[in-house]
């Protein structure tokens, strides 16, 4: 780097990005109907046991659900889907049925009452061992019990064909697609062996 | 839809996606020089106040550190820093100075000891609030408390200007660059009524 670069100090905000904007589905047990919710603020916290977790509003419809029923599905939406997965978290299932209104169709889970989406390549059945209050959102911290993959996406030697997929991204308030792959783990150790 | 889509079910694994790969950096206080470690299991937890989460190994050499530190930067690379970022998740700050071998510069951050990296455009600092052991990973629970951006991101408005960086994403094993832009959020309902 030739130039200083010059940094401006801002007060603490929600600035990491890309991070991912998943369909969130919930319900199917306890009394609640199947229903979508999206977020984005979502991530990975462990390998072996895998787990995950999200961050809900306490208002939120989905909120009341996924905290008794102890358990829902991440579903992972292509770019093409970035209209219906905006919908979804934007209007409330207070008022509407979102499968049906954005005509998304709702699967069995394998190991979870909720319902997954079948138009996602990729699904994350869940289910929540705790839930942490942080101030605006509760943060769930749930298990991956099993995975649905669409079959389109699974190669020959029966892996997730990465290619195929174009996923949705989410960054500073705007949805992405992703672009040109770059190199996978690891790549800039076997390039300096070269 | 038209045809149905037909899902096999895998065990449960870490497969969302994408998700950020982000720059820790820690040290510069306790006795411990500055150091990076990239991580990819990051997420947003709490919109207010501005809470991040990290997750590590307790076998890597800023586990400890970040632990007896309590603190670290979240550094955002680009997709032109991607080997850099990927080196930085390969090879142990136990024998290496990260800093020197990639050539990226420590700066000092503004609310914590930990440097920041100046070549990311953005970078939040953060305090540890909580550390939850999960099993592979330890949960690192963080107030964001300051963000530092570069001068050249931030528009004429005083708001970051997006469109010229283009942040870096993993997904399954790979990083990427972002894509086109789809839309902002809410762009589904503004539609609707066009």
């Amino acid at each position: 780097m030739d130039k200083e670069v010059k940094k401006v100090v801002w007060q603490g905000s929600t600035q990491l990005a890309p991070v991912p904007a998943v369909l969130i589905g919930c319900g199917g047990s306890c009394g609640y109907k199947n229903n979508l919710i999206t977020v984005a603020w979502a991530g990975i916290i462990n390998s072996d046991k895998p787990m995950m977790s999200i961050s809900i509003r306490r208002e939120r419809y989905s909120y009341n659900i996924i905290k008794e029923t102890k358990e829902f599905s991440c579903n992972l939406p292509t770019a093409a889907m970035a209209a219906k997965v905006d919908y979804c978290g934007v209007v409330s299932g207070r008022k509407v049925d979102k499968f049906k209104e954005t005509g998304l169709t709702a699967l069995a889970g394998n190991s979870i009452k909720s319902p997954i989406v079948e138009e996602c390549p990729l699904s994350l059945e869940c289910q929540v061992f705790d839930v942490i209050p942080l101030g605006s959102h509760d943060l769930f911290l749930a298990e991956i019990t099993a995975i649905q993959v669409s079959e389109d996406f699974i190669s020959e030697n029966n892996k997730l064909d990465l290619d195929k997929e174009n996923l949705l991204a989410y960054c500073h308030g705007s949805y992405y697609n992703l672009g040109e792959k770059i190199g996978s783990f690891g790549f800039s150790v076997k390039k300096s062996h070269k």
